[in-house]
């Protein structure tokens, strides 16, 4: 059996060694269109430091995969047409074009960076403007800041912007963050949007809100962006506006498309055509809360995804859990996460939602150090049932969401979160967690 | 309507607040044996450092009570007698005895430190030998750190034992744990009661186990204690071993007892005696997961008991949901956490039970800082359901566990803990969490 897998990344590769670990006699190809395979994305930004190793990030070569595991890995080979009815692929390789028939195939091409249609961005891609999605995209910008920039602009407030402006900062470029929508982090409540502004601020990172990007071009000494909100100039210009899934050739072969144009899977994770799989990043995937078709390009999803397509590539059942979107990130002192629906995605997805939050502490009262705790949760009135929640905080966040992912998968209620048995002592928060004093307020307006 | 509570810490605060809250016309009589209401016990080892003051630990004070909340507290009077029939308590007060009748009566007479029966102990009570659990034990330490002592024992090495002994190396004291069993915290897998062992040798505390005291008799210059491994001298000692609830008033009255000799209450914390309640740490609680009586003397459980049957003592119909000993503490570098059943007790509990341990880390491989932490996880080896679990890290422990105590709420099973959608960004972790890969091991051995 010929088993190909278009990409080699989180999905591909876990999907690729998985299935060599239960069938041993199968043919595994994993066709990769860049010169890497398999590597930590999500530390690009913290990559961005002096003596901080961008290679580092590679978790295992296509060399190693290749002896280890035996896995025909072919970098350097672009796919860009699938004929599911002869069970074939054909795309572009260094000496020339390829065609490959397989039994079983998995697009496992995940997300590319978003390149804004902005005046003059085309010509400067790769040379002073930069997206960081790509082990490549990271060793350019690397390149670029050994030419020590004094200034950078990061357009696009996102997780990726804002952690790429912490590392811009530490580096001790003068950054400008400049995004489009009003507010950073729309899927939090105001005010702790309003902190994580608050947070730039202390840091010296110039926030343009509302302020679009109208033209780039090459000024005196760098790039100069001319936004709704006055020049930027700056040696160097991240984008960061986003992803989106890589599923156009799927689509050109008319499989089925879910949640921002992904291909849709069901939970064993085929897609439309018999023997076609699909996995990470340019899949969709059941939203736990909502029961629909979501798209949720992060880390554990793709991997776990991955692992699971392997089993069932080559025989298995195994059924993919649905998404919660659970997310963390970090932004100079602060944590921020997320899970579940915002309060307005609650209500766009037609649940009579209500929020409720509150402000409390990382450690008990007399006990030194720690900081402010937010917390926001989100729960359907009629049912009583949680649908989301946001933390940001100087520490606890990144790993009490958690705790409400975990009650999001247990379909339980405000009042369920709030009975909860919860961890207690002086240095790690207040004797009522933070969770419980939200589930406190939240269950009165549940009443109300 | 007159309602009647005895004790002014936690419980009693609580359910005497609640209680104004709900019926502002209630006469509400607080009768408290010592000086101090509702104050943090649990802070009380980390006050020990100079500077610090015990004073801090109370929160609101007996006058704040009076004043603010129109209770009538009346401290220095102990209630030593209960008479069900004549709904009438009676005891002691400075100006002799008293007699009070109630509508309803609140036993919150939480718990006290043991004193173990060693020869010789009973006469350095409070003159160098000290426990560790009232405002006022706070108080006697302090005044004898105040005599800068430059040896301490410490008998016990549980919670509070180990939190004070990290708080008396601080200070600079030379400490000594003296602990009866072959090792500390009993519960945490053996691996991880290496690395607690381990962290006490890296910070120079002494530690003797399986070393009973036999005597203890005041030296030339401080305490000498006789051990079954040797001597311990020590300017001074603190007793830490275990607490016990105090309900020898409710069981000459005549009330049922559950766990441990507390209290026993149903799920509205009603005694078996008409108009007689109990909560906090002098009262059972029912166990999530073996659905039992259970005794659990720690802090959420206390102020929500007593939250709760303030509401119920004047009408309200509140149910104390089910209690899982989740617990934190810290110990130098590492943070020591645990929910619901070991696998010891576990198997003691009836359960066909299995446990799987796991090693990962605390940051992505390639993020600086952090370390390894470690993970136990216990399941029913026929349902799969979760059963406890069990941490050690230098960072993410304390809130991670919040996480196995949401899903033992929620009687999940390991698949369903696997299935978990949980945070991941390089600061905080891998992108399969811990969690995960500790679920991912068990489902294997429950498998096999």
């Amino acid at each position: 059996m010929r088993l190909v897998i278009v990409g080699g990344d989180a999905a591909g590769m876990s999907a690729a060694s998985e299935a060599r670990r239960r069938a041993p006699d199968a043919e595994i190809i994993i066709l990769e269109a860049t010169n890497d395979v398999s590597y930590g994305a999500c530390g690009l930004p913290y990559k961005l430091l002096e003596g901080a190793d961008v290679e580092e990030l590679n978790i295992i070569s296509a060399e190693q995969f290749r002896r280890d595991r035996n896995l025909d890995v072919r970098l350097r080979h672009r796919v860009d047409r699938l004929d599911p009815k002869a069970k074939m692929v054909s795309g572009l390789a260094e000496n020339g074009t390829f065609e490959l028939t397989y039994d079983r195939l998995l697009i496992a091409t995940g997300a590319s960076a978003i390149r804004p249609p902005i005046d003059g961005l085309a010509e400067l891609w790769g040379n002073g403007v930069y997206t960081l999605k790509t082990l490549q995209d990271g060793r350019d910008v690397k390149a670029a800041l050994a030419k020590r920039p004094k200034t950078a602009a990061v357009i696009g407030g996102g997780y990726i912007g804002l952690e790429a402006t912490e590392n811009l900062r530490e580096l001790g470029l003068d950054v400008t963050v400049v995004e489009a929508m009003p507010e950073i982090a729309p899927f939090l409540p105001h005010s702790m949007r309003k902190r994580l502004l608050e947070e730039a601020k202390r840091h010296g990172v110039h926030m343009k809100l509302s302020a679009r990007v109208n033209r780039a071009e090459r000024g005196t000494t760098g790039i100069v962006l001319e936004t709704t909100d006055g020049k930027v100039d700056a040696d160097m210009v991240l984008v960061a506006v986003g992803v989106r899934p890589n599923s156009s050739m799927a689509e050109q072969a008319g499989l089925e498309l879910g949640a921002a144009g992904s291909i849709a899977v069901n939970e064993k994770l085929e897609t439309s055509e018999a023997n076609v799989y699909a996995a990470g990043d340019c899949a969709d995937a059941q939203h736990v809360v909502t029961g629909k078709s979501t798209w949720i390009a992060l880390a554990l999803r793709a991997n776990r995804a991955g692992k699971l397509v392997g089993q069932n590539m080559v025989g298995g059942h195994g059924q993919a859990p649905g998404v919660l979107g659970t997310a963390v990130f970090k932004f100079f002192g602060l944590e921020i996460a997320r899970t579940g629906l915002s309060l307005q995605e609650a209500k766009d997805a037609g649940f009579d939602a209500v929020g409720a939050e509150i402000l409390s502490v990382t450690r008990a009262h007399y006990y030194p150090g720690g900081g402010r705790i937010s917390v926001g949760l989100v729960a359907d009135k009629k049912s009583g049932k949680l649908l989301g929640a946001t933390m940001v905080g100087p520490e606890a966040a990144a790993h009490k969401i958690d705790t409400v992912a975990a009650a999001l998968h247990g379909r339980m209620t405000v009042n369920d979160l709030y009975g909860m048995d919860l961890a207690y002592a002086p240095p790690f928060g207040p004797s009522w967690s933070p969770l419980l004093i939200a589930a406190s307020k939240l269950a009165k307006t549940l009443k109300g």
